[in-house]
Order: structure tokens, then C-alpha cells, then sequence
């Protein structure tokens, strides 16, 4: 758990106010800076002490073998892992003799600092050294959001009270040794020196590192280059070897006096592109970078967070440590997506290893929905990526004997990563969660030319993925047997409902979208004959339901199996670490919402009762031991009326990995459980869904939640959305003559820039007294902490 | 396919007239020699050339790691790999100038013969060598199943025209190289170097090399001492080293003149033991041996075979091939359990390292039930080991998290080494399978020894277990969810119809048997209480039926599925080398005899009708991707009245290892299938069961099949039943005054010594058509290889 006394709550920035040892690793990643294409763990400029030094680019990843103690047909031989690169955050600093490094010495003030509006990381040190001299360390550190390829880093020193002499090397170093973590199978396989030298130059514009990987040959490039601003003379040496090179700056400062460097950082890299073009490339970035100058990246960062917050910033009063933590949640939301740029988000975004780096359904499925309504494009780059990975898709698809694409459950770079095949392969939701991603991206943008280009392709292979995977039954009803869905504590079972519910939508929206766009269509070689089996399939689908119980079984026969011990296991969570696969798959115990989400995602296929009861029932069971989980609980207890308990699931949702709550925030953070914290707001209380290709509002606030306003962006306009306990106003900011229509509790209604509307909120009230969670498993309570 | 043309049919050997080189290793597996504790593959005298080197000991094994892409709690760390052990059977001839190879020179007669009565493997051989020297070698071997330790070669050359020297080297060689055999996963995992050398030593009275592995710190010795008969001088040299031995004889033979070398070899390995205890061991068998003999040891060796032939012939007549492959089938089974004494028989007895030299449920299911009528010491033998293993079992058991014993699915010690835990882990219908063994070793002998010494504790605890996997449904019936059954096409499926009836089996039987021992099973902490627990679960467990097709499901929802697209995969078997497991478990496709067989085992829980028409739904799915299939669809054509197809799998059965049916016979010889073809005609056209503890028979032959006579034990009694197109008769063989009491057809019948029984046949007529088979997988006709 995160101390919140070392990191004060505060609406606009994440602060600790000071180095605890034994929580570095998550301080890196909460303090990670990113772009989207460059990724910069919270490391000390110094470099040591660290936890997990990271340097990570988009999809730069090294390929490992995949091993099994029994093999089978179709199982991935390659994983593919993220690299740790060249890492050009390194400063070091001696002092008279001393380096600077604070596990020595004496620590005055050690404070770092990171600004959800300025996109920087700043850091101030009060220290003394070993040898008597006290100094001041100021660094600022940015990756910039609208230079794609730079990062940037400002440093100054200064002597307190007697003069010094100042060492300040600037470094780039390759093939950073890394920790062996943990023996948990979750965490990133460690690759030792994955960089391979290529060559290496330096000279007055810059020094540049060219390195390849062995297996994946992909090649990178790190460049530096500095300013210096120095009161006196100073030297400055340069050195660069194969696989490091060193700036240093040398001066004597007098007290009052400060040195100050800049240092521009380059990064690119291709798997196609010469070693050539690379260097061309990251020596092209520099001098754009450095033409920009500190000052300037600075303005452009900011200039960059003022317009995403414009139209994506939630207000929640009442709850400060809320309020900072979905500003903090969407900061790194942004940070994850907004430059990706048709490269996957991975589901730690660049903050860590984790997970190999890979990305998962966790973009389509939680990270998606808040980019459409918060930075679209980025939402349409992420589709796009996926769609330019459709042919290894089909490939995968055709090896497993099924026709269309078969997306991969886990990749950096499309290749199935999956080494588990009944929570990998058998997962294909994932596919039916890509095409929904496509349909909702298209609902809140109307973007026909993404349709047409991307979207529809992406719906028409699903749709044949579908097709081969569902089968008819003698009664005419269709079926999909032996298929993973959501909750990984079951596998490989009959007739999930939300695998049957979101295939059924993939096929449905797959026929609209090819009778809208026939000439597209045909090319993809979809005719009127498929369009009908679709839609058939989808019509005939098989929603399992127990009768007995007056609840959906989240699939064939799961309500029938017995209940999980959670007694005997209270305090072994996550269960996957104590208990076997098997024994979790054949007992009534969920992992994260399965059942729950189709009642979300799918809400129209449910009555207002089958929700209540099915939350009911699901809610009792699961044990949220995915990051997954809180989120979706939240929105659907704001559903069903138990608003206090959403409250307690949007405060866990947003608070992962501030407090630190599933105790791996040190692998990276959980990009899905933070776009999960807008979520759990923004659809839970806001009651924000999309139906029929049209916006709805619902909105109720529990206790202690006086008022809550967000603005999203529709179709080029923003939405400001003001919820209190009494009424809710919704005003359009764009404009003038901007206007749209929307749905506020089944009730049409039109808002302009000129009039707003308001209307008066009814109390829920919920079917079913509030739900006991498993033992153990209760959610912290989100009014304990808000602001008395 | 083994061309038969070299291997002429007759009753009593198997011949082989020629070297074939590209079918090496199957030869190698159907000459192979065992006792059950050493096992010698079929290889040449000389070494070379060779496909599979393999001299085994039974349980000597070394471990290995097992890897996993993705881990997860409870996945066994350690597999356990058979090794190959110290080389004692080569012997190496020099003549003149020219090693003795047969890639080299000229080879005019090379025939290798392997005789059931004799159990003697016999080489003979006409070479001319490069330089023209033309010679004769003979050898003889066997591993004596009256000195467990003990293998011994008498080994005879002699120069045809021209006189000639010869230099003999017979050696013992520690670490020879594998080959690597294919990509398969089911191929053995092959170590390099597993032995390290502990001590050797050599003198007058013998060689010994003692080595140990490196995991698994098992220490092992071989030994040897040879005899020399030579018509003139002859002289002896000995080199001892780390890794090899040789001891050599040179002398110069004129035509007409031979040399013969007896070798005696002795094995004996221990992991408690200490290296002398060890050394002492193997020399004091050696001098046994010695002491018997050649010729001693090849009486003793027939005497066994004698015993064992007057109480386990099976006469087929009409059908030579079939006749000869049943004799040699129950040959290999001989060798396999013959002196195993309480250490497991792996699937592949010792006749190839395939599987890892892994046990598996064959043994209990297949091989013991033939035992018991054959061999009965052996099979209870067998029963003893998997005693031996319970604390293992319940280890097991505690770290699943389930009570009682938990056997594994693969394992040489008794450790679970399965990598793969949908087909291993969830394939917990193997306790069953022990427990029945026991029951059914129970039945035929009577032994209430046994069942209060090992029976009871090993029936407890897997009903202890049963209890812990099934749960009672809310109205009252009891499920086992999330198993897999036999069928490895299908997994982890609920309420399979053969598990669920073989555990409902496993606890009655141990509620009755704790009821009949009930101190024993005080001691065992069974009360009434938990007895009757067994009982109501028993009565209460779940079958599940469709019926709208009229048969039973394999598993709950099993009907449902999609058939399998058997013509586009037709040329494509086994299809587990073609099809991802998640793709055959959500189809109608059966790798192996799984519902079929709960027809079989638990006869009793089918109607007639039943059985027929599950026959005919299950045939067409059936395609017989395992060798443990065949025999049971043999049992149960036989039984719905398909005789001639009954036939078919008799004959698969039993020629699956001669005509290399499986394609991989050079990895070992199938034992469970071995023992399938006596059960295939045993049980399928004598109609052999055992019911309410009692036996039963039910003949009928095919047409083409005019006669068939077998003789089994009961109870300290040899029964022979002779079978005719028209009547049986059935003869007791031990007495005077034996006597016993079985089923015929229904009717109880007594048989003595002084009167045999005859009583004639009724023609059995099918309720339905012949079904047919998944196209390319009928099965060849039997009739089409009869003796026209």
C-alpha cells in the first residue's frame, strides 16, 4: 500500500514528498512519463538506486521461445517481449568526490513531483554529501506529446552554502541490467542484453546509438545532445562506445551560482528501415527538438494537456483522493495512447514490463471507450493497428482450422503470445471486443471513412471467425461450445453469455455495416447469402438461463456447480497463486465480471429485474483478482441502485495503483482499471451508455458524492455534464450553433451552445438489498476516505 | 507397416528373414527382451547400425525440468525421463582385418527369431567380409525371468572356407548416444549423458561399473563375466575404465572350428542402497548366473514360459496371423509384468523409452485384468507399487486442495510428471480405474490378504477423493464437473458417464469393503458416517442422457456439439498432429473408446438397447487416434452382435505393434493394446466379465473364425473354454476334485475336473445395421487375412 501521507492529495498533481526505499518500483511506475511511443519509468536521473530501470518503445520487443513440457498443434513457439532500451534518462552528478547518490550522505528534501497539466515530472533534492557539501538538485523531465520521437530533461545544480566542484555526466547505456522479479508467471520474462551494437557516432550536434535485437532484428537509435548554461567556465568531454556514451560537464560553483543542462533525447527505431534512415531519423527529431528548445517543448506540452482536459476532465466534489486519482488515471491514459499512433497500447502502457508488454482485450475493451469520448483519434489509431495485423490474424485463424481472423489473446506485435491455450486461444471474445470497439468508436465519431477503411474489414473477418466457430443446434438454436469468456477462474465452456451476446452483436453489426457500404463489401467478397447467415446466426443465438434461480448462469451449467470455499481461502488472493486451474474452473468462484459485463456491454438483452438479480448472484461470487473487475461492478451497482457500493468500486478502480491495491503497480500500471476509474463515473453514476447509435444519460450519485461533472467530446462537440444530488444539466461548449441530441433517462433531448438543459434527478432505488462480497474480498469503503 | 514377407507367419516365434534398415527401431521393439526389471531392445549384437540403443531398468530414471510458457499453481516442476542405461549387450567381432558390420561386406542370410516357449532371442548370420572371409555368427539371448538380475548371450562364430582370425570384444558402455527421434510430444524426452560414473573395477570373476544420475541420485551397477570355449589357444585381455569396459578374446579358427562366448550380465540399481551394497548385489547374481549356466538359465527360461503358457494359451484357429500376434501379444505382456515386483509396468513395458517410460491408466485398466487371469502374483504386484506410492497420491491431493489420494496420470516413481493438466491433472478417472483394478484382482483370486494389506487403504482413499471432487446439485443429484474421461478428443467436461460411473463403482466398493475389514478400516479413520456418505453419493450420481437421440452423452451437452468435419481432416490422423485441442474438444470426435467403455466396464448400467445404440452413435465418431480403443470396440461389437467387426478390432488390436499400425512402434510396443487383443477375444467372442464378483461368459465367434480355446486362472484353478461356431465347452484343468462355479449366457453352471460342461450357441443377431467408421478409419478387414 502507497503511504498517502508521503504523497499529499491534491487535485492536479501527484507528489511524494519523500524516497521510500521499499517502494521504488511503484513510485517508477506511477511517476512513468510517456507519449504513447516512448516510455520513461520514474528512475532517478542518477540511475541508482532503482527497482526496474525502464526505457521502453512502442513495440519494440525481442522474441523468446515459448516453452511447454507438452506440446500441442497450434501452440505459439515464439513469445515476444518487451525490451528494456538504450536508456538516455542517466545523469550522474559528483560532488567535490562524492556521487551524488542518496543512499549516502544526508537527505534534506527529497520531493518529486508529477504535474497532470504540464506533463512534467519535476524533482527537487536538498542533499549533503558524504564529504560535508550541501547542494540542490532540480530536475524536470518531460516526454513530449507533440514531438513524437523526443524526450527531454532539464538539470540544475547548485551549491548551498560553500562552493563545489560539479561533475554532471550525461549518459546513454545499453543493455541496463535488469532484477529478476518475482517467480509470479505474470511477470515479464527477463531477457539479458537484448541489444546488439550496430555502430556508434558522436560529435558536436549530438551522439548517436544504433543497436538491433537478435532474434526480432529490429533496429533502435538513442541520440543526446545538451545545453549548457554554466555562470562560469566549465569543460565538457565527450566519450561513446559500442554500447554507451558519456557527456560530461565540469564546473566550479560558488553558492548563488547554478548549473544548468539541458539534454534533448532522441529515440527511433524500424524493423524495416537502413541503419541509415534510423540515424537520419533520431538526428532529424534532435534538431527539431532542440529548435523547439526546453522552454518551447515545455509550452507545447502544455498547450497539449490544456485541449485534452478541455474535453476530458471530470469533477468529482466532495472526494479529493477521488478527484485526484481519476485526473492522475486519465494523465496516464493519455500518456499511454496518445501518440501510439497504429501501434498496440500495451495493457501497462509504456510504465512497465509487465505482462511482456503485451497488450490484451483490456485496449478494446476498457482503454477504447474513454479514448472515443476523450482524444478519438487515438481511440482510431489503436483500431487501425489492429486492422494492419488482419493478415496474421487470418493466418492464425487458418492454422486452427477456422475461417476470417482469430485475433491473438496477447501480442506486442500481432503473433498469438499465449503459452495457456484455455485462457489464451480459447478466449475469443477478444475478437467480438475488437469489433465492438469499432462499432463504438463509430457511434461517437460518425466517422464513415474509419467505417469503410478499417472498421468494416475488421467486422466482416470477425464475422467469419463467428460463423466457424458456432454450430446450429437439431432445435435451430446456435451455439458456441468450448470457448473462454472473460472470467479466467472458467474455461473452455459451453455457451458464455457474453461470448454468445457480443458474437451475436459482431455478426449483426458486420451485416449493417456491409449493406451500408455495399462496393466495400463486395470486395471483401461478403454477399447478400453471408449477410443472412449472420444475422440468422446472431437471431438464433443460445442465452442460457436458469430457471431455478431466476439468473443468467455465465455459462452452460455454471449455476449448478458448487460454490467456492472462500472460507478456507480468505486470505490466499489472488486465488490463482494457491489454488489449481482446474479446481477454479469447476467451482461457482469468478475472477473478474463476466456475466456482469455482458449486462453492462450488452444491457439491452437484459430486463431491468435480470440485471438486479444477476448482479445480485455474480456479485457474491467474485473475487476480484483482475484489475478488471472493480470497474465494471461499478457501473452496474450504479445500475441496479447500489450507488454506495459503485461509489466503492469507482474508488478502487481509480486508486489501483495509487494505493497500490493488487500489489504489482511495480510491473507497470493497470491501464484498463484506470480508463476503468472514468468509467466507473462516467457510465456508473453518470449512466452514460450507447444505444442504437445514440448517447444516454442516467445519472444518480450515491452519498457523499455531492456533485460530479465530465465532459466528453461527441462528434466534435463537447458535452459538459453537471450531475448533483438534486438535477442534472447538460451543456454543450462548443459552438456557436454546436448542438446535439442525446437520451436523459429514455426522455430525447436536445442541448445547444446556447441553451443548456437541466432536469430533475429521481432517487433509485434498488430491487435487492446490497450484496455481501466473498470474505475477505469486501471493497474498501470510498465514503471513509472522502473529504469530512 | 512391417512387410509380413519377412516376418512369415507361425505359431509360436516371431521371424524376421531380413534386415530391414529403415525399419530398425520397430525390430528393435519387437525383439526387445524383458523380465519387467531389465529390459533389452532388439538391437544388433555389434551396436550398429542401430535406431534406438536402449537397455533399460526398470524405475531408473532420471529427472528433468519441466517448462512452461505460462505456469500455474500445482504444475509438476519435474518430469522423470526412463534412461537409457549401461550398454552389457554388445558384443563386437574383428574378423581379420574387417569389423563385423553389416553395411559392409556381404550379407547372405540374416534372420532374427524371438520364441514364445523358449523366450529366447536367436541371430543368425552369414557374412563375407570386404576381405572376403566368409563367416557364421549365432548368438542367443535372453533376460531370465527366474533371475531377475540377470541377462545372458551365448554368442557362436566360425569361418565358413578359409581360416581366419577373430577378435571378439564384448563390452559394457555407459552413455551411448540417442538419436533425436522426431518432434512429436509424445516421443520420449531424450537426455544426453545421464550417467555419471560413481566406481569400476575388474578382475577374474567379472567387470562392474557403477554410475549415478545427476537429479534423481540413483545409483546403478552393470556387470559382466563370460565364459570362453575356443578349439584352440585363445587369449583374454580386460580394459576397465569410467564410462566402459571390454574384455577381449582372439584366436585363429580354421573351417569347421567355432568360438563360443557366454556373457552373463547383471544389473541391480537402488536409490537408498549404498555403492557396495550395490556392487555386492550384481556380483553375487553374476555368480549365479554363473553357477546355472547357459544351459541352465535356457531351461529355467522355458520351464517359466511352460507354467505360464499351460494357464494363458489362447488358440485361434482359422486365423494364423491372428493366432501368432495373440501369442506374441501376451508374450510382451510377460515380459512386462512378469518380475516387475512392485515397481510400476509403463505403458511401453521396457521395450522403448516412449512416453519417457511413463505408467499411465493402461496398466490398471489394460494390462492387470489380463494379468489376473495369466499371472496373478504379477498383477497384484503391480497393485502393491501403486500402494507404495499412496503418501505421493496424498501429497498430491493436499496441493490440489482435495482429500484423499490423487494418482498420477503419468509418472515412473509416483510423482505426477504430466505437463499438460486438461489431459493429466483433470483426468482423475485413473483413481477409479485402481481402485477397480483392485476389485477385479479381488474377484479372481479371492486374495483377502491383499484387499485388507493394500486393497482397502487404496479404495479409501480414492473414494476420499471422489467425495472431494463431486458435489450434490440442489435437487439432490451428484456431479463430478470438470473432468476429463478416457477420450483425450474431449476434456474437462462435467459429468462424464464413465467417470461418473467408475467412481460411483470405487465407492461402493470401498464402503463394502471397509463394511467386511472393519478393523482395517478403523485404522483407516473410516466410520460408518462416511461410509454411508460413499453409499449416498453412489446411489445419487448424475447419468446423463439424451433423449432425443436415445443415448448417452459422453459428457453433459456432448451430443450437442458440431459433428467433426471427419472429411476434411481424412488424411490427417492422428489428429492431434493436425487440430488444436480446443478445436477437438468442442466436436463430436473421439480420440479413444470413453462412453463405449463405461458399456464395457459397467455393463450393468446399460440396457442392451442402450448399449446397441451407444455402439452405433459412437463408432461413427470413434477414430481410434489412441491403441487403447480398438480392443474395447472389439468387446463391445462383439456384444451388440457386430462379430465381424468385433473381428476387425481383434485384429487391429492385436497386430497394432507387428504391422506398426500406430506408426510409432520403434518408440516400444503398445503393451495396454497387447493385452487388448487377449482381451478382445477373452471378453469380446468368449464374452468374458466379471459380475457381482463372479464370472461370466457370453461366446460367439465371427464367420472365419471357426474355433477359439483359452485357458485362464481362478482362484487357484485353470479354467479352459473351447469355442466353437455351434456350442462351448468349458473344462477345468487343475485337480483332481478342482472345481468351479460360473455364468454361462445367464445360466449357472459348475464345472469339475471330471466333467466338463458343453453347452451350444445361440446366433447372436445386432439390433442394429454395421455401423459405419469416420471415413480412413475403417478398420482392415480381419476375414481378408485369414487362412484361406
Amino acid at each position: 500500500m502507497i503511504d498517502r501521507g508521503h504523497h499529499p492529495i491534491e487535485p492536479w498533481r501527484l507528489r511524494e514528498t519523500r524516497l521510500q526505499m521499499d517502494r521504488l518500483a511503484q513510485s517508477e511506475s506511477l511517476f512513468a512519463l510517456s507519449n504513447g511511443h516512448i516510455g520513461l519509468r520514474g528512475n532517478l536521473d542518477e540511475g541508482e538506486p532503482y527497482a526496474i530501470p525502464g526505457t521502453y518503445l512502442n513495440s519494440f520487443y525481442e522474441q523468446r521461445p515459448l516453452p511447454y513440457a507438452e506440446a500441442g498443434y497450434g501452440y505459439p513457439e515464439s513469445g515476444q517481449t518487451l525490451v528494456d532500451v538504450t536508456n538516455g534518462k542517466l545523469i550522474r552528478l559528483l560532488v567535490d568526490d562524492s556521487p551524488f547518490d542518496i543512499r549516502y550522505g544526508y537527505l534534506t528534501q527529497h520531493e518529486r513531483s508529477l504535474d497532470f497539466r504540464t506533463g512534467i515530472l519535476q524533482r527537487d533534492v536538498d542533499w549533503t554529501s558524504p564529504g560535508g557539501k550541501r547542494i540542490r538538485v532540480r530536475s524536470r523531465r518531460l516526454v513530449s506529446l507533440t514531438q513524437r520521437a523526443i524526450a527531454a530533461i532539464e538539470y540544475v545544480v547548485e551549491p548551498v552554502d560553500q562552493p563545489a566542484r560539479f561533475v554532471v555526466q550525461s549518459e546513454l547505456v545499453a543493455n541496463e541490467s535488469q532484477p529478476k522479479l518475482s517467480d509470479d508467471p505474470r511477470v515479464a520474462a527477463v531477457l539479458d542484453n537484448p541489444l546488439k551494437p550496430v555502430s556508434h557516432d558522436g560529435g558536436d550536434n549530438g551522439v548517436v546509438l544504433i543497436h538491433r535485437t537478435t532474434r526480432s532484428r529490429q533496429l533502435m537509435a538513442a541520440a543526446m545532445t545538451h545545453e549548457v548554461e554554466a555562470p562560469a567556465r566549465y569543460a565538457m568531454d565527450l566519450d561513446v562506445r559500442e554500447n554507451w556514451a558519456r557527456s560530461t560537464v565540469i564546473c566550479q560553483l560558488q553558492p548563488g551560482e547554478s548549473l544548468r543542462v539541458v539534454k534533448y533525447l532522441a529515440y527511433g527505431w524500424s524493423s524495416l528501415r537502413s541503419e541509415t534512415a534510423i540515424r537520419d531519423q533520431v538526428a532529424a527529431a534532435l534538431s527539431s527538438a532542440r529548435f523547439s528548445g526546453w522552454d518551447g517543448l515545455v509550452k507545447q506540452q502544455a498547450d497539449f494537456l490544456d485541449d485534452f482536459w478541455d474535453g476530458a476532465d471530470v469533477e468529482v466534489h466532495g472526494h479529493s483522493e477521488l478527484q485526484q486519482a481519476v485526473r492522475f488515471a486519465l494523465f496516464h491514459v493519455l500518456q499511454a495512447g496518445a501518440r501510439a499512433e497504429r501501434r498496440a497500447i500495451p495493457s501497462k502502457g509504456l510504465t512497465g514490463a509487465g505482462y511482456d508488454g503485451h497488450t490484451f482485450w483490456d485496449t478494446e475493451g476498457f482503454v477504447l471507450p474513454v479514448l472515443n469520448y476523450t482524444m478519438p483519434d487515438a481511440a482510431a489509431d489503436a483500431l487501425r493497428w489492429r486492422h494492419s495485423t488482419l493478415g496474421m490474424a487470418k493466418e492464425r485463424a487458418a492454422v486452427l482450422g477456422l475461417r476470417g481472423a482469430s485475433f491473438p489473446w496477447r501480442t506486442i506485435r500481432g503473433q498469438e503470445c499465449s503459452g495457456y491455450w484455455p485462457a489464451g486461444t480459447a478466449a475469443f471474445h477478444i475478437n467480438a471486443d475488437i469489433a465492438d470497439a469499432v462499432m463504438r468508436h463509430y457511434t461517437v465519431t460518425g466517422d464513415d471513412q474509419f467505417l469503410e477503411e478499417v472498421g468494416l474489414e475488421l467486422l466482416v473477418e470477425t464475422a467469419r471467425l463467428w460463423m466457424s466457430l458456432g454450430h446450429h443446434d437439431r432445435h435451430g438454436r446456435w451455439h458456441l461450445p468450448g470457448v473462454t469468456g472473460p472470467d479466467e477462474y472458467s474455461a473452455v465452456a459451453d455457451d458464455n453469455v457474453f461470448t454468445n451476446l457480443m458474437a451475436a452483436r459482431n455478426l449483426r453489426s458486420a451485416a449493417e455495416v456491409a449493406v451500408k457500404h455495399p462496393a466495400k463489401a463486395r470486395e471483401l467478397g461478403v454477399d447478400s447469402e453471408e449477410e443472412a447467415c449472420w444475422r440468422d446466426a446472431a437471431a438464433a443465438v443460445h442465452i442460457p438461463y436458469d430457471e431455478d434461480l431466476g439468473v443468467h448462469p455465465q455459462s452452460a451449467g455454471f449455476t449448478g456447480y458448487a460454490e467456492w470455499d472462500f472460507e478456507a481461502y480468505k486470505d490466499k488472493y489472488p486465488l490463482l497463486l494457491h489454488a489449481a486451474y482446474f479446481e477454479l474452473y469447476r467451482k461457482q468462484v469468478i475472477k473478474q465480471a463476466d456475466l456482469m459485463l455482458a449486462t453492462f456491454w450488452c444491457g439491452d438483452a437484459f430486463t431491468p429485474e435480470e440485471k438486479a438479480r444477476n448482479f445480485d448472484y455474480y456479485e457474491r461470487l467474485t473475487v476480484r483478482d483482475s484489475s478488471l473487475s472493480a470497474c465494471v461492478q461499478a457501473v452496474m451497482a450504479a445500475e441496479v441502485g447500489h450507488l454506495d457500493l459503485a461509489y466503492d468500486y469507482a474508488y478502487e478502480a481509480a486508486l489501483i495503483d495509487m494505493r497500490n491495491l493488487h500489489h504489482n503497480t511495480g510491473d507497470g500500471l493497470h491501464m484498463a482499471s484506470l480508463a476503468g476509474a472514468w468509467t466507473a463515473l462516467v457510465s456508473g453514476f453518470g449512466g452514460l451508455r450507447q444505444v442504437q447509435g445514440g448517447l444516454c444519460f442516467d445519472p444518480a450519485l450515491p452519498e457523499g458524492l455531492p456533485r460530479l461533472v465530465f465532459t466528453i467530446r461527441w462528434r466534435g462537440v463537447r458535452l459538459k455534464v453537471d450531475i448533483n444530488s438534486v438535477d442534472v444539466t447538460y451543456s454543450v461548449h462548443d459552438g456557436p450553433g454546436a448542438s446535439m441530441t442525446l437520451r436523459h433517462a429514455g426522455e430525447r433531448i436536445t442541448v445547444t451552445t446556447d441553451s443548456p438543459v437541466t432536469r430533475s434527478l429521481e432517487k433509485r432505488q434498488p430491487l435487492l438489498p446490497r450484496p455481501t462480497q466473498p470474505v475477505g474480498r469486501e471493497p474498501r469503503s470510498a465514503i471513509a476516505h472522502n473529504d469530512h
